[in-house]
């Protein structure tokens, strides 16, 4: 099915037949493949994954050379990518990588959108985002494993426990991606109680099975919270109201939830975040007639918002940021400690990161679902003492929809991943899964990224913007042999702000891949630990010595 | 040797025997202890070994676990370097690097100078420069022969011939890097006359060898050139006087050189350039009176120059800027038309990275002189029909000091490389050289730099910026099996300014090595091939077509 200006639909060939020399290329062709199935991507017919104008390939032509390349790839030559275009291709060996990506980097100086889209213009580059350009894009299921996990986290830190039975959520926002909160939260076994202005939002959630009830007050909303929080029972609620209204009402009444964090859209105050005292008619219509009056209130708003934050965080409350840079315009709004609340990466994910753990996944080359529940039953097997993760397994199970190839994310750590996928490899060999496995990760991974506004803010050495990381992290890996390894600029925050590298090893049974993966399933998340180490963080150093990762040099030696 | 700080005198071992596991290990510890040896660099003590601040490890800490790792470094391990230290180790296997380094990488809204300063002074960082901390500097011998080769470039291109017996060149500066010029321009049997303000520098350099004779006016200088051209004999001769001045007056005299270049040290209008109109010592006063008018002169004096070499070039001198952005400041005093005269990249070099050529260079191990003339003898054997080349060498074994570890610097292209290092590795395997032979090149090579102000000025398609091909370099050499490869950000130009990698390989006589040679010392210049045909240059296209270098996706496909 092609069109005019060159789109068909595309998806990945299931099975355990070949249509390349390997699998090595049949999984990168399927994944690049995948990424753009319908299913899966967001806008195919431009070749856009995710994340804004995040692409698997350049074009089209681009695209149609890709898959004839990893077509025709022997079994020692090598791919280079260039911003999602095939350029070159050269002998290298066996255990090498099939393929090697660089996505959206630019020198410094002229690392911003406008001259990325000036080159764009041109046909000379695309935006690759984390894990689009690097063909290891598995659907909406990340987010949501990600809400989980960050409020599993939080219950960790704050009660010492992942199981948040009994428990009290209040958030703000059931958009786009925070519409996963309601969910999330059930899924770790909560109460949370989402404050959403647009009520078709939250109609919308519950159609989808993602929330459970709808109210208008905020006396009712506490009713059911005190119902289900003494019943133990999870449950999510949405809220009709604002957050700048109901938050301080919450302090008023002297009601204090066990967390309280905010995924409104606060990144932009005047297309993104609603301001209180105006029904979001109004909001819309003030928008349009004097948007800097309107801007100037969305701050003033999320002034009082943060504001009430703080008092419940003073209360007891574990309060957290959700990486929509509401504190920054509280600041601006005159609350001048709104920085007090914690980002949730140094607050939940770099303790995770110490570990070498982060968004590891693997998809099912065969289509087949059974070959993730074998994997599923797998994890439960080796990792029972995981809670969290049991947990998310469990519920992945019933409540994530397949997209594409069937898939799981899965946070592992060092020593967990590489034996993980020794055993799928095993079964691979012996015919227990129909065919190979592809294991991935995001670019946000432990030792892959250096980004300071997110995954590297605040590094307890001050090495936020250090960009030699990521790249080791992408030598290493594919001197190790991934099956393909990538380095992008740009992804999550945009042009200017990241620097990033991904790896993607195939377990087709085979001896070589079994070699591969202990290779590169403890060099990848063994960079997180050694990167850690370096700034001085006292878990990494202990994980370190405890699994044994060489680390030369380190602080105060 | 060791005084308080830590500082201490180093060389390298030489010689046969190993002090670590390996070649390739033993390799990169001889070429790390070079990099230091005081032959080699400017300021040992500080671990600096040229250009700046460019050093060779962190500081002295580093260096001593760098060399202990070294020792201890398995045939199937790899270690990492994180500008200039040692952070991680990994098993990989034995055709994999054993040293991967990334220096001075920053996140790029952060790639400043003054952040990298506040790291370093943290002592998160070095500056890496382009092979002081990938460690294959070589000394002097590079700015010499660069030089020499933009000469015989420029020859070529405009009388197709690399032989300048007979012609004539003009340029001005006799300082550091431009004092190269007298000698350079007389090894292509040029005429050179170099016009320098500074009498004091003509002196030196005729007693260091590099210039034959200083006299004080043009006509008699006019009548040297005249005597030597027509005699066709090479001749180097340095006239006390100022650019701004000499140069208008051939232009008056309707004396049209066959050469114009300009190496003064115009890009400081005020601590470089001299103003015409003034003594040496007028002007030296004025700099610390009134830098204001200083520098306004300077400006002025700098256009009249430019102005003249416009001229000169108009009456069909085959002129070029000589990378001192002299044509910058030219256009600021009114000479809009400054760029019409081509950068030495554009106009000789890219060219030569069109046929994947570049600086590659080897040294000897073993520290034996007689091993670095045997390889001359064999590339004067292979390449008989490069004029360019078989007159370096003969040049360069006349008038090029050793510094350090033996080693020569000779411009290979695609095809060419591979072959003599497989010659190299032959001759080590049966004993014809004392020592392994390291293979390596500047991060200045063609396939490797992103450097929009110089190495990729004016690309033909506008991808100047584009920073994925050094990144793509450093993983094909990293996959192909290089024995150490880096990632350097900042060489040459600055912080935010450049991006780009190197590679080293060992010939150690074995067959492993061979097999690397092979992969290597194709897909790393392989890239400049494929870097330029991405680009439209025809030139390169050829190539490719010629030596079968595989190029998936060209423009117009
Ligand atoms: N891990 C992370 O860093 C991460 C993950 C997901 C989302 N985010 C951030 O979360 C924010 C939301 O993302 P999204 O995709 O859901 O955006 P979205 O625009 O789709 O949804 C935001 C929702 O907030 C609601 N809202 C706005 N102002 C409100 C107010 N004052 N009170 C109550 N509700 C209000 C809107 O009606 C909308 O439904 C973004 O800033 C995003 O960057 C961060
Ligand atoms: N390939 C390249 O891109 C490349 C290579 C070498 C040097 N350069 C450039 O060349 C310039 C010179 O480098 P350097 O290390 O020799 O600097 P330097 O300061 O050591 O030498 C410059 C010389 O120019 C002389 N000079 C200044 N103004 C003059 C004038 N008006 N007339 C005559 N002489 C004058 C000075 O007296 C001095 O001796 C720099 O700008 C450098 O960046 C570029």
């Amino acid at each position: 099915m092609e069109n005019q200006t060159g789109q068909r639909t595309v998806r990945a060939p299931r099975g355990n037949q070949l249509h390349c020399k390997g699998w090595a290329q049949e999984a990168a062709m399927r994944m690049l493949l995948n990424n753009l199935d319908p299913e899966v991507a967001e806008d195919p017919d431009h070749l856009i994954v995710y994340g804004g104008i995040g692409k698997a390939a350049r074009d089209w032509r681009s695209f149609d050379q890709l898959i004839a390349s990893l077509k025709e790839l022997d079994n020692d030559e090598t791919l280079l990518v260039q911003s999602g275009k095939p350029v070159g291709l050269f002998r290298t060996h066996e255990a090498a990588p099939r393929v090697l990506i660089a996505n959206s980097n630019l020198v410094p100086s002229w690392a911003t959108w406008n001259h990325f889209y000036e080159l764009e213009d041109k046909g000379l580059m695309m935006y690759g985002q984390m894990t689009a350009g690097s063909w290891i894009y598995i659907g909406a299921q990340g987010i949501l494993q990600g809400t989980y996990l960050s409020f599993v986290e939080a219950g960790k830190k704050a009660f010492g426990t992942p199981d948040l039975t009994g428990r009290f959520i209040v958030t703000g926002g059931m958009g786009g991606m925070s519409g996963a909160q309601p969910l999330a939260g059930k899924m770790a076994n909560a109460v949370i109680l989402v404050v959403e202005v647009d009520r078709s939002r939250i109609e919308r959630k519950m159609k989808e099975g993602y929330c459970d009830v709808l109210v208008e007050s905020l006396d009712e909303a506490l009713k059911l919270v005190e119902k289900f929080t003494t019943k133990g029972e999870p449950a999510s609620i949405g809220l009709v109201g604002n957050c700048a209204d109901v938050l301080p009402a919450l302090v008023e009444k002297g009601v204090i939830p066990d967390f309280v964090t905010d995924q409104t859209s606060a990144h932009d105050p005047l297309n993104g975040y609603v301001p209180n005292g105006l029904t979001l008619a109004e909001a819309n219509e003030l928008r349009v007639t004097d948007p800097k009056t309107y801007e100037k209130r969305s701050i003033e708003a999320m002034g009082i918002h943060v504001q009430a934050m703080l008092d419940l965080q003073a209360a007891g409350a574990e309060t957290f940021d959700y990486g929509n840079n509401i504190r920054a315009y509280a600041k601006q709004a005159g609350v001048s400690n709104a920085f007090d609340i914690p980002g949730f990466v140094p607050a939940y994910i770099r303790p995770l990161f110490c570990e070498g753990k982060g968004p590891f996944r693997w998809a099912a080359l065969s289509g087949n679902p059974q070959d993730i529940y074998k994997l599923d039953r797998l994890a439960k097997e080796m990792f029972p003492e995981d809670e969290g993760l049991v947990n998310w397994i469990t519920m992945a199970q019933k409540l994530v929809k397949w997209q594409g190839l069937p898939a799981r994310i899965c946070w592992l750590g060092y020593g967990d991943r590489d034996r993980f996928a020794l055993r799928a490899n095993e079964m691979v060999a012996n015919g227990e899964l129909e065919a190979p496995i592809v294991f991935g990760r995001d670019h946000l991974d432990c030792g892959s990224v250096a980004s300071p506004n997110r995954e590297t803010e605040g590094m307890k050495d001050g090495s936020d913007a250090v960009a030699d990381w990521p790249i080791l992290n992408a030598l290493i890996n594919t001197a190790g042999g991934a099956s393909w390894v990538s380095v992008h600029h740009g992804g999550g925050v945009g042009m200017g702000y990241s620097v990033h590298a991904g790896q993607v090893l195939v377990a087709d049974g085979s001896q070589l891949a079994k070699e591969r993966i202990k290779r590169v399933l403890l060099s990848d998340p063994g960079m997180g630990i050694v990167r850690h180490v370096d700034a001085g963080y006292d878990r990494a150093m202990d994980v370190a010595n405890e699994k044994g990762v060489h680390i030369p040099l380190k602080k105060g030696d």
